[in-house]
């Protein structure tokens, strides 16, 4: 087992990270808190008579509030910022206020008196439960203020009463799963087994109890992964994010190695078989689900923010038991790609689905009827009315800088690349890099006899200044004398292509850099752009950019001309077109406009 | 003005359309009659009490029984069958001892007392009281028995008195236009200017009359056209089959110069911004609606059987005012691919939607929820519980002879080509040919001076063995004195495109042999088809087909490997495949199948 560098341990000190994490300090923080104040997230809290306000809460609005004071408290312990302390002891207050006599803490069933607790599998009161906790936990680690994880643990001890001593509530497993991994975080910081306990009765008990049905008349046991033991599950099915909440607490069972087996293969097919190249889960809107293996649908992606949020808190666990560069890939291939697209260059809005396609002109199909195809939304927003993905967002960026490194025994893991320091145990890093601007890397160890640096599985050459063995992605250097490692890996843009099995990408590539998945922008394009064809042997040009922190890439394609008529004799038309492609992160920030991931090309 | 030789004065004699009639008449026409029995249809005419009955009407089912009258009478006409003149001759029989004293004829009205009549403008009341009149035309014409046509006189009449005389009803026109080009026919049939007025009265009040709102509440007024007056329109919207059942009654109005600008300016629209290659009309299943120009998605194509049979009804409207090939060649793109692919090889099962791509294996979309992203079948199924296309296909074929010539004054049209034997007011004519299997035609006329030869759009060169001149698609060729007049059109295979406007068309070739689309099927050419390339430079070979009756195509092309890995770098992995491309209209016939008409090509 390794052992993860905390966020309070490491700090991101410069380059693309630390931008990020500023902005995410600055402005985002500010404009959720904003917007859920705006949404009444926050007025929930002080449980006003319903008959007073002209809103209607949500049920899981306290999971949204507490996911903020979740971002608050990794930005609070690094960053004093009074106006954020002070509005979440506001809100930590007002939920300690309102928690009932007997622990229970869920301010929407709490208002709402036509709702009657632990009798409705889908109305998320274990996953706000869950959200809880995490924040309790975050906030005692940042403040050593105790009340908040006291009032957590008095719900929790409810939550074990009614669930494994009395078997009093209607449902056995929760339909939105995220308790089971908080319950482990809770076990961790208190170190209380019950809580461990606990999560593993969710787990034990999920596919396994006939008092679990269906969510709704729509759904089937499949959509929440209850359709047998966890044990013998080996694919993600269902609701994607809950997929991946739900593997994220199997990999915690690490003593267990029939959940470790179950982790590892739901792990495998959903990267190599149901994952979009931007690290995008869930191939459709309706249930924001999983389909089928290579149905990956471009322009219908459902490809949810907190998807890509929830492979990064699966990969990390898994990541710990058993060292893989597999593992630390699909976290760095979601911090680039598909998490960081959820939000805006600014730090206001947010994307909740993030597909790999748009073409604007056409996202107001049938004029006739209210009812539409539903495509995905073109431009971010700072609010939605189902509002997990803004503060999901907000508390990963601020707490990302626990991905970087894990120590084991006197050998320090390197997970991802950037400008950072860090200490544990006597242990001391510093690494210096504008990655992935570009790959050279510069590490300044002490007190740890190897440094496993992962080689990343995009990277197909790469130089070290010291001796080493490859193994599963690691490069296992030994830490010289002075404790400098220099490594250097070899970015160069590069067209990639699916196997032949993903229908929506057949013929098609797409363009990557490093980490980094690229994507054409009308913006800087034109329109109509799926009659672009690149040529993959063609020169691409790196311009650097201050806005994107990695390169503009240049390259020269083909443009098929309009034409005339709505059918015609097949005539070459097209013509040579210079194409400029930027981040997929950074898509959507410049105004409304076509988007494309994948490209035709035309053939060496 | 042409006059339409009619059916009954028209035989077709042999070839490709003589197979389909024959199947027609002896399958289609009993297959639909056995599943309409099957399902109650016909029982419902004999109106028992509901109470006695399992089964539940469904509220044009009366319309489903008279399209099978109308085909019955065609087929009737030219080959006495006792078996179908005496199912016919009941079912008529039951809906006149049905009738209401006041001449109100709808079945499913009759037996639902939750049901009161003229109340919904949803309930397709008009629409199968059009259906009625066309049918009982057809019977009256066909057998030259009146007790059928009388009954739906009795019946108009007691709409004109409610809908004009009255206003009434609690609506002004239908909303699924029929009603209005049954009218036409009535009039012209029974020599009766009311029923002409009827029609005229409708169309005149569409999107006029306050009385009339959206069909239900996820449609807008624009569904049905009903957004503002008709001579105002200019686009086909909302309903497909609809729109082009109103546009045909708008063509109707020959006199009016408003409605012919325009339905002229709906047939440009709909023929030039919104129609697949196929003839398909109807871009989603939501509603079964238009959407916005270009907007042709292949794999969700709509394009329902229905709505292309509504084409060749309106083109044929607009050909006999005004002699332009485009009108023809709609209607012959339809009869050889949109229309026809509505009905299996064997004549006994059928497709209501009509898509241009198939995969099944990605048919089966969202396993985790009974809600589904909506796929077209893969294949034809015997009867629908909607089985509005079925006796539409039967009717359309049973007739289309009808659609071979015209004329007028001394000149003989010869709109589509096909053997057959035709006579009209001194005119005969009498033409040879195996099209569409090749495009050699020989015509022998008499009694005409000028022969106006249709020149397909899709026909580059031509010889003709008379002097002629050319004009808005028609050769018009003197007659000579042994009255022989040889046509060759040159009929080669050829790739078409789109113009660039067209997004799911984009870098893609689809081939086309004289009117008949072609397709890859799965069958002939093994799986995963999205990685074919097409070579546009290729030779294409061309096999005889007596199932088809026209050739099988081959050419050589390439085929990308599986390849490794569910992302990887570009490589080059194609190979090269022979190609069997099949028609269109044929395709599903051979079990289960991925199909293909865009393909993506290798640029010469």
């Amino acid at each position: 087992m390794l052992t993860p560098i905390s966020y309070q341990s490491c700090t991101v000190t410069g380059g693309f990270w630390e931008n990020r994490q500023q902005i995410n300090r600055s402005v985002t923080a500010r404009a959720v808190y904003e917007r859920f104040t705006d949404t009444h997230r926050f007025d929930l809290l002080k449980c006003p008579s319903r008959d007073a306000v002209e809103w209607t809460p949500h049920h899981f609005w306290d999971s949204d509030v507490a996911k903020w004071l979740e971002g608050a408290a990794y930005i609070l312990a690094k960053h004093p910022d009074p106006w954020l302390q002070e509005r979440a002891e506001e809100a930590i207050a007002d939920l300690l206020a309102n928690q009932w006599p007997d622990g229970y803490m869920n301010s929407y069933f709490t208002v709402t008196p036509a709702e009657t607790r632990f009798t409705n599998r889908d109305r998320h009161e274990l996953y706000t439960a869950g959200h809880l906790m995490e924040a309790a936990c975050a906030w005692y680690e940042s403040t050593g203020q105790d009340a908040f994880l006291k009032g957590v643990c008095r719900y929790a001890d409810l939550i074990y009463r009614i669930f494994v001593e009395e078997n009093s509530a209607e449902f056995v497993t929760g339909g939105h799963p995220e308790v089971e991994l908080a319950l482990v975080r809770l076990a961790q910081t208190t170190g209380n087994q019950k809580y461990f306990d606990l999560a593993k009765f969710f787990l034990d008990q999920r596919g396994k109890n006939a008092k679990d049905g269906p969510l709704n008349d729509w759904t089937k046991l499949l959509y929440d992964m209850s359709h047998m033991p966890l044990t013998q599950q080996t694919v993600a099915e269902g609701h994607a994010v809950r997929a991946m909440y739900l593997a994220a607490a199997m990999a915690d069972m690490t003593e267990d190695p029939a959940y470790r087996k179950a982790a590892g293969a739901i792990f495998q097919n959903t990267t190599k078989k149901r994952m979009y190249i931007t690290g995008g889960l869930g191939s459709q809107h309706v249930g924001e689900a999983f389909t089928l293996d290579h149905d990956l649908p471009n322009a219908t992606a459902y490809a949810e923010t907190c998807a890509a949020l929830a492979m990064i808190f699966f990969a990390k666990r898994l990541l710990q038991v058993t060292p893989r560069g597999c593992y630390a890939d699909v976290i760095e291939r979601e911090l680039y790609n598909g998490a960081l697209s959820g939000v805006s260059l600014d730090g206001k809005s947010f994307f909740y689905v993030n597909p790999l396609e748009l073409e604007p002109a056409f996202n107001q199909t049938n004029m006739a009827t209210t009812q539409k195809i539903k495509r995905p939304i073109t431009q971010r927003v700072e609010v939605f009315n189902c509002s997990c993905c803004p503060p999901n967002v907000l508390r990963v960026l601020a707490s990302m800088s626990e991905l970087l490194y894990s120590v084991e025994e006197d050998t320090l893991f390197v997970h991802q690349y950037a400008a950072s320091e860090a200490e544990h145990q006597g242990i001391r890093v510093q690494t210096q890099t504008r990655y992935p601007a570009d790959g050279r890397i510069s590490i300044q160890v002490t007190g740890a006899k190897t440094a496993a640096l992962r080689i990343p599985g995009w990277c197909e050459r790469f130089t070290l200044n010291v001796p080493y063995d490859l193994k599963e992605g690691y490069a296992y250097a030994w830490v010289p004398a002075d404790g400098k490692i220099l490594l250097d890996l070899e970015m160069k843009p590069v067209w990639m292509q699916t196997n032949a099995y993903v229908p929506d990408c057949a013929n098609k590539v797409a363009l990557m850099r490093g980490p980094v998945v690229y994507c054409l922008e009308g913006v800087d394009n034109g329109s109509r752009l799926r009659n672009v064809l690149v040529d993959p042997n063609a020169p691409i040009g790196e311009t650097e950019s201050d806005s994107f922190g990695v390169p503009i890439l240049k390259t020269k394609g083909l443009y098929r001309l309009p034409g005339e008529g709505l059918y015609g004799r097949f005539q070459n038309l097209h013509q040579e077109k210079e194409l400029t492609l930027i981040p997929y992160f950074a898509f959507a920030n410049r105004g409304e406009s076509e988007m494309y991931v994948w490209l035709n090309y035309k053939l060496p």
